[in-house]
C-alpha cells in the first residue's frame, strides 16, 4: 500500500484531558512522516450516533487519509476494534457503526479487516484507553503504507454493526424527523434530505408548520438567513443539504426550544 | 507570487462542530504542501469586532502568511468576500471589518480583491458556509502561489468596511475606553493604548480612579501582578502594550463585575 | 545539538483568547521545520500540578522532542525560566514544578539551564507573557539544534523547584490517597499506582471500601468498566497504571460527588 500523508481524528475525549495529545504523541512515532488533521473532540461523550453523523457529513471535504475515529463507551468489551476499506479511505475505530455511514458516504465499504495483530498494538494494551493502544497505533501503522490485511483476519461486510438512520419519512402529508445537530450558533440540522423534501412538493416560498414537543410553529422556507428580519425564524436548505431551521442572528435552539434527538412532524400550512 | 508555507486560520465556528476540520480538509486538498496554524475557533458567535482585534494584535507575531478569518454574521447577503494584500501578509474573508485592523497593524491595506471567480470556490456555493465554499478555496488556492487578482476584481481600499475603533480618548483629566478582552484568567484589557496613558500624565507608580457601571474603584499602577499582594486589584501596561486592569493570582472580571464592551472613564486619584 | 522535528506545548492559556495561537507562530517564525504537537491547552488557570501530572503521564507516549509547558502563575516574580535535558528530551517552561516530574518519568534531569540570554528572547519582554517573549522563543531555538547551554547559566539540579508529590501511602490496613483527575467522562484517577495497592492486598476481585468527605461506599475492585451493571461503581487499574474509580457508562464523579485534590481512605472490606 502507499503512504499516506494525512490522518484525520474526531473523537469524545475532550481537549482538557491529556488523551488527544497522547495519541498525538503514539502516532508521530510511528508515522512521524504523517499529518493529523483533528476533525472535532468533542462529540458528547459516548454519543456515537453524533460522531458517526459527524465523520459522514466531513468524509467528502477531506484528503484521501487514515480517518481515525474513537467514540467507543463499549471500550474493554468484546466490540471489535476495525480497519474499513471503502473508495481509498480508509476507516479506524470501533466496530460499534461509528465508522460505516462515513464509509457509504464515499461508495461503500470495500472491506473490512479485525485489528488484532498484537505487533501493530502497543505493548501492554489497557482495558480503557484503546485510542492510544490499539486504534491510533493501527492509524500510524496504515499511514506507513502497511497494507490492512497485516492488522488482522478479513471481517465479512455484512457483519459490521450498523446504527439506525435518523427517522426521516414521509407519511401522507407529514414528513417525520428528528433533529440530528444544534451546531455553536443555535442553527438546528434535521435528518430531512433536501430531495425528500422537494419530493414531498415543499419548497423555497412554502410556509411549514413544524410540531415538536407538543408545540406548532409556522415559519417560512427561504433561501438563507438574511431572507427573513432578524430574529424571526425560518426553514432552509442547509450546507450538508438537509432542512435545518434557524433564527436569523438568533439561536433556534434557543427559540424553539429544540435540541439533538427532538422529533418533529412537518406539514406544509 | 510565490507559495505561502502558512495559513493562519481564526473564526468562530467553535470547536465541536464538524465546520473548522471540513474547512481543514478543504485546504489541504487544495494546498497539501501548506501548514495551517490554528489562532482560535472561540471567538464569540457573530462578533466580528472580537475578531478584528484578536486578529489586530496577534499578526505581528506570525509567519507571513495567508490569513483566514471567518466572523460572518452576514453569510448570504450581499457582503463581499475578499481578499487584501499587507505588508507581505494576505488576508482572507469577509468584507465586515474583521480584516483591515490586521492590515493596519502590518502596514496597511496596499490592495484588495473581491473573491467572485467561480472556478477557485468549491462546486456548489452554499448560502451558509461560505468558509468552506469560498474562503477556504481562497485562502488555499493563494498559499499554492495565485496572485490575488486571479480571484476577482480590485476593490477600491476605500470602499472597504472599517468598523469603529474601541472607545479611547482623553477629556480634560479623564481617559475614556472600554474593556476589549477578559481572557482565561479574568484580565481585562481594555482599549487604551500605552502612550495614551502616558501622554495624560499617568505611570507606573500613580493611584488611579476607575468609574464603570456607576461604580468606581482606586487601584495602584504598577509593573506586574505580583507588584501588589495577592487578591489585590491593579492596572498595568500589558503583553499588547494596552492598559489592563488585574487582580494578582485572581480575576479583575469577577472582583470587579466588568466585562467586553464595558466602558469606563479613568483619572489620576 | 540535532534539529528537532518536534515542540510538544502544553500551557493553562485556554483556546478562546490568541495566547496559544500567538506562542505557535513566534515557533514558526524562529523554527519553520518543527511541528507543534498540542497536549492541552486547558489546564485550570495556574494549577501547576495538574500540569506536572499531565505532563508526566504523555511523556512516554511523545516523540523525543523540546516539551514547551507553561503554567505559570508567578509570571513576573523571580522565579526562573529554565530548560531541563532529561534523557534525550528537552522540557522548557517556568521553574516552578511543572517539568520535573515528567522529567523524572524519563530518567530523570541530567542538566538544567537558566533561560536568561537575550538575544534568544523575543525584543522586549513583557511582564505577563513569558511564554511568548520567553519559552516559546527558546522552545523554537532549541528545536533548531541550539545547545541548551547556550541559553543562560547551568542550575544546579538540586535548586530545582519540585511539587509536593500527591498521597499516597500504606497504613495499617488503609491506604491514604487522592484524586488527582477527574476526566470528561467522570473517571476519577487516583493518585495510588497499581504496584501500591497490590502490594497491600487488593486485586481484581476485592471489594473495596472508600471513605471521602465524610461518606464511604464500597465497589468491586474489577478489571474494566464492563465488569459491572450498567450505572453501577467500580475500581480498576487505569491506563496509567493507578487505581482509578469509575460507573460504567457513567460519571464516577457525579455518582461520588468527588473531584480532584479530594482526599480519600481505602480498605479491603
Amino acid at each position: 500500500m502507499p503512504e499516506r500523508d494525512w490522518i484525520t481524528f474526531l473523537t469524545d475525549y475532550g481537549t482538557a484531558d491529556g488523551f488527544v495529545g497522547i495519541c498525538h504523541g503514539v502516532m508521530a512515532r510511528i508515522a512521524p512522516q504523517a499529518r493529523v488533521l483533528d476533525l472535532t473532540h468533542l462529540v458528547p461523550p459516548g454519543d456515537i450516533g453524533h460522531g458517526a453523523e459527524a465523520l459522514r457529513q466531513a468524509i467528502a471535504y477531506l484528503p484521501e487519509a487514515v480517518h481515525l475515529a474513537v467514540v467507543d463507551p463499549g471500550v474493554g468489551t468484546s466490540r471489535r476494534p476495525v480497519v474499513l476499506s471503502a473508495g481509498g479511505h480508509l476507516l479506524v475505530g470501533p466496530d460499534n457503526g461509528l465508522l460505516v455511514r462515513a464509509a457509504d458516504e464515499v461508495g461503500g465499504v470495500d472491506s473490512a479487516h479485525e485489528l488484532s495483530e498484537p505487533r501493530y498494538a502497543l505493548g501492554a494494551v489497557s482495558h480503557t484507553f484503546h485510542g492510544r493502544d490499539i486504534f491510533a497505533p493501527a492509524a500510524a501503522h496504515l499511514a506507513t503504507g502497511l497494507a490492512p490485511g497485516e492488522l488482522g483476519p478479513e471481517v465479512p461486510v455484512a457483519d459490521l454493526v450498523r446504527l439506525p438512520e435518523p427517522i426521516a419519512r414521509r407519511e401522507g402529508e407529514e414528513i417525520h424527523g428528528e433533529i440530528v445537530f444544534a451546531d455553536r450558533f443555535g442553527n438546528l440540522q434535521s435528518s430531512l434530505p433536501a430531495d425528500l423534501v422537494a419530493q414531498s412538493g415543499l419548497s423555497v416560498g412554502t410556509r411549514l408548520e413544524v410540531t415538536a414537543k407538543g408545540s406548532t410553529v409556522t415559519l417560512p422556507f427561504v433561501t438563507t438567513f438574511a431572507d427573513v428580519a432578524e430574529g424571526e425564524p425560518l426553514a432552509h436548505v442547509d450546507s450538508a443539504d438537509r432542512l435545518a431551521l434557524a433564527v436569523n442572528r438568533g439561536s433556534a435552539a434557543t427559540a424553539l426550544d429544540l435540541g439533538e434527538g427532538d422529533r418533529f412532524t412537518l406539514r406544509a400550512r
